[in-house]
């Protein structure tokens, strides 16, 4: 069973430095079918089921464009996650990994990042398919997938 | 010419918001050739130069087994950028995206997203190619590449 703050045999925390160097502001919530973590995917398919990205003002203006894109990276908060763990036991079984070769949502600053599929936009929502977090997640950022995106502007010429 | 502060013509800034519904500690320091805007690429390339990821205690035990991967995403703290505009014009021609729709290190959290080619490790510096960040951007999360990586622990089964 998924518990998040136990520790399990040889795993590793540490004392979690204050937190302070930057701070986020959340840009909307995420709506998806899992409200506990034993029934969300460990990670998400492009043919999930169909979520929404709700986008709170002031940056609603922020979508507009966004439809020029069919795929999309999207930054969440894990917001349920302990911080402090630098050996993980992902199998619990005494086998350990440090915390930046896992895709674990326990790590000193819990962001998790998926890319999606655009399905839609209705007002301030957007919604996509290929997320695997909680009901409530907090958003972080959405932009375009890198591999479809080409920087507008040019290199030094300003072009 | 690249200036972080300015606004152009049919760009909008919204009142920032307190940043501070979530904290970030950053975890490490990124050492890069390029200590302006105007040398960056503006996208990295996995043959470009080798960078370093100097990664801080009490963080370094969470590198254990990154060397298994090829790829990996790095997740960095744009600090230089502006956090207030919703509309861009990235070309400086009146036209305007959202910024959402765009890559642009301004946004309302300015987070950088890179898939970077391992190239080794040494102590508590992880090299790679592939950025195109600023030499002194504060790191905030390093994990494998999503393709690669499969979770290992298993679903429900608790395997």
């Amino acid at each position: 069973m998924v518990v998040s703050s136990e520790i399990r045999e040889g795993e590793l925390a540490v004392e979690m430095p204050p937190a302070r160097d930057a701070g986020l502001v959340f840009v909307g919530r995420i709506r998806t079918p899992w409200t506990s973590r034993l029934e969300a995917p460990r990670q998400g398919r492009l043919d999930g089921p169909v979520c929404r990205l709700e986008i709170f003002e002031p940056w609603v203006p922020a979508l507009k464009g966004i439809d020029f894109y069919s795929n999309l990276e999207v930054i969440y908060w894990l917001h349920l996650s302990r911080r402090d763990l630098v050996l993980q036991s992902p199998k619990n079984n005494k086998s350990t990994r440090g915390t930046f070769s896992l895709r674990s949502p326990q790590r000193p600053n819990p962001l998790g990042t998926s890319i999606v599929k655009l399905v839609g936009i209705e007002g301030n929502t957007v919604l996509v398919r290929g997320l695997d977090c909680l009901d409530q997640t907090p958003l972080v950022d959405l932009k375009p997938d890198r591999c479809e995106f080409t920087p507008l502007a040019g290199d030094l010429e300003g072009e």
